[in-house]
């Protein structure tokens, strides 16, 4: 890892009530984004970005990521034309996490051809772990992943 | 750790598409945990949970967590009273994040005082790294966390 182009962490107080950002990237050099839309407040994604990903999405306003899986900078929409406009980016309480509102240029942002990647909830009260049965919600194709993403 | 009380994780194909709950918990044991308002819709705030908070959470419809800093379970609420009632629990593509919408028996989920952890804004567009200074936003405190909290 090169040094971080962010401000140092200080103390939890400069940390939390601070105008400095500082965000923590865990071990991997990573932080978490969480990916809400601008418009519905709706929860699209979760995805995980470095500090040059945080850095250019806040430079050019559009999601970058860092995909563990490939091991590599990601702009969200490179490959699927997707790509998220930002309107805002927000960090948590003690900056360990983001938030960006994005505007969709796609239809969704689930690489399985969803709106969101939350697109089934589990039933509460009654069984627990293996008995679970989970149940589609908002779960209907907007678009052909096949046809968006090349073969992998 | 003991043995998940949830299915084996499967094919891609049967994590994506199937009805079983097959959670993935990362090295630590942990799945991350994105809670939002069921009324409103914000973002409030990431936690983690290990199998047991997950487990709690399905069987309670009452939020669990699993805190890192202090290494041990954690029912939100236990201290301060502001429990989560959970709404809705969802479970993303891949199955390595959960959503819990909520709602709160409080005025705010956040340690420091407020309705969400996500209370600054990172200004896009303009100066990075070091230049950034955050916007507070939505940052007014709605209790006073001296008098909800004991000291630690």
């Amino acid at each position: 890892m090169t040094e971080s182009p962010f401000a140092p962490r200080g103390t939890a107080a400069e940390i939390e009530e601070g105008r400095a950002l500082a965000p923590k990237f865990d071990k991997d050099g990573l932080i978490t984004a969480v990916v809400t839309d601008a418009a519905s407040g709706d929860l699209l994604m979760l995805a995980h970005m470095n500090a040059q990903a945080l850095q250019l999405t806040i430079e050019t306003a559009q999601a970058h990521f860092y995909s563990r899986s490939r091991n590599k900078l990601w702009k969200k929409g490179e490959e699927s034309g997707h790509v998220l406009d930002v309107t805002e980016l927000r960090v948590d309480c003690d900056q360990d996490a983001v938030q960006i509102k994005v505007r969709q240029s796609g239809p969704g942002v689930c690489h399985t051809g969803r709106h969101s990647c939350f697109y089934r909830a589990v039933p509460l009260g009654g069984d627990k772990g293996k008995g679970v049965t989970l149940e589609f919600v908002d779960a209907e194709r907007v678009f052909d992943p096949a046809k968006v993403y090349e073969k992998k």
